[in-house]
């Protein structure tokens, strides 16, 4: 086993066993490495791994707040693992297309009108609609009105797979947009969907908000050339 | 930005300009670390954060094989960030077996009768079947069973995401199966019913093959006395 693993396996006994739990500080790296019978920068070097996956959080200065705290962000690991098999091309864009319908439409149908996130909807709708953002700007907001979505059907491990799903096709979608003959016409597009979207969710109706996430997603691929969706 | 962020943004580039591929050695410590400005320990934690997500894996001695290689392997940072959300308890019970429901009926709908998996599924069944492994090396089977059937639906995202899903409760669900009140009998549904799914597929009938891995799934955890599901 590589000391990375060690390290890994060594937190998650602590988390299991109660010694640890989220928000606590993490023992120092001299601590670290004397537990496991490892050297300081082994121990260094597990710890930063755990910080790339979001299990953890370099803190900075030496207030209350400094040291590294144990924190809990799926998201984080599976956004750059994805990211980078992205960049391998492993990832064929029909795959990609297929598991957004999948996730998406479950998440419409599953989202709670009542929800905390469908305020957050609500102003990134807002922001969509007022500011005339350019593409880059949009599509983050856009983005970020696709998770808020899925956080309202409150599923942590459904939203943790899109929310890295979107940073990881980030820039392919971006590229995919610049093709776009009509960005205005798209736009305003986009925003009536996703009104219509919010507001099938707010009347409760998730099989008429699952449906038209599904038509908005393929819609979005079809008018940008692909049309294996 | 942090170092480890530096080396995977520097391989992103890499890959998508097709200076670099899957299958190609990584250059050494002091390349990354020349090329990036920053220290050769630096660039070995980036390095090692890069293995730990399953984007290159360090070769052994010193013959063709050695050396640093680029691979992919999504499935292997998706689980190991996975199990450790689960130690720390921010991924309830219900939102795996609502995650499995759902990545799982899709892999049996979509799944191919010819897929070359299908036959790997169908040495799976044997094994459970013919050799009466224990509890633990059943579990092991019986979720290579069901990636198996995931890969026979060939959507490479939705592949790794079940298959990092079954790794990472690999051990919950080792400790609910041990509070069954009859393991053999539960055994023997559950090979049963595995059949019965290969069969729907064989067979060409997705929605069949849905329903009963459903069932399947389902009819586990309520036995095992959880019923969130």
């Amino acid at each position: 086993m590589r000391t990375h693993q060690l390290v890994q396996s060594w937190l998650e006994e602590q988390l299991a066993a109660g010694h640890l739990a989220v928000g606590d500080r993490l023992p120092g790296e001299r601590m670290v490495a004397e537990q496991l019978g490892i050297s300081r920068a082994s121990a260094r070097e597990g710890i930063r791994v755990l910080e790339a996956m979001g299990i953890v959080r370099a803190g900075v200065g030496s207030g209350p707040g400094a040291g590294t705290v144990i924190t809990a962000n799926p998201g984080a690991a599976l956004g750059a693992a994805l990211r980078l098999h992205m960049a391998t091309s492993h990832l064929p864009i029909e795959d990609i297309v297929q598991t957004r319908l999948l996730l998406e439409t479950w998440a419409a149908a599953h989202a709670r009108p009542a929800a905390p996130a469908m305020e957050n909807a609500a102003a990134l709708l807002e922001a969509m609609e007022s500011s005339a953002p350019d593409e880059k700007e949009f599509l983050r907001l856009d983005a970020l009105f696709h998770v808020a979505l899925a956080d309202a059907a409150g599923n942590v491990l459904i939203g943790a797979m899109m929310s890295s799903l979107r940073e990881s096709i980030e820039g392919y979608t971006l590229r995919l947009t610049r093709t776009l003959p009509d960005w205005a016409a798209t736009s305003a597009r986009l925003r009536a969907e996703h009104r219509d979207i919010h507001n099938a969710i707010r009347n409760d109706d998730g099989a008429l908000a699952a449906k038209m996430v599904a038509n908005h997603i393929e819609g979005f691929y079809k008018e940008a050339g692909f049309s294996g969706a």
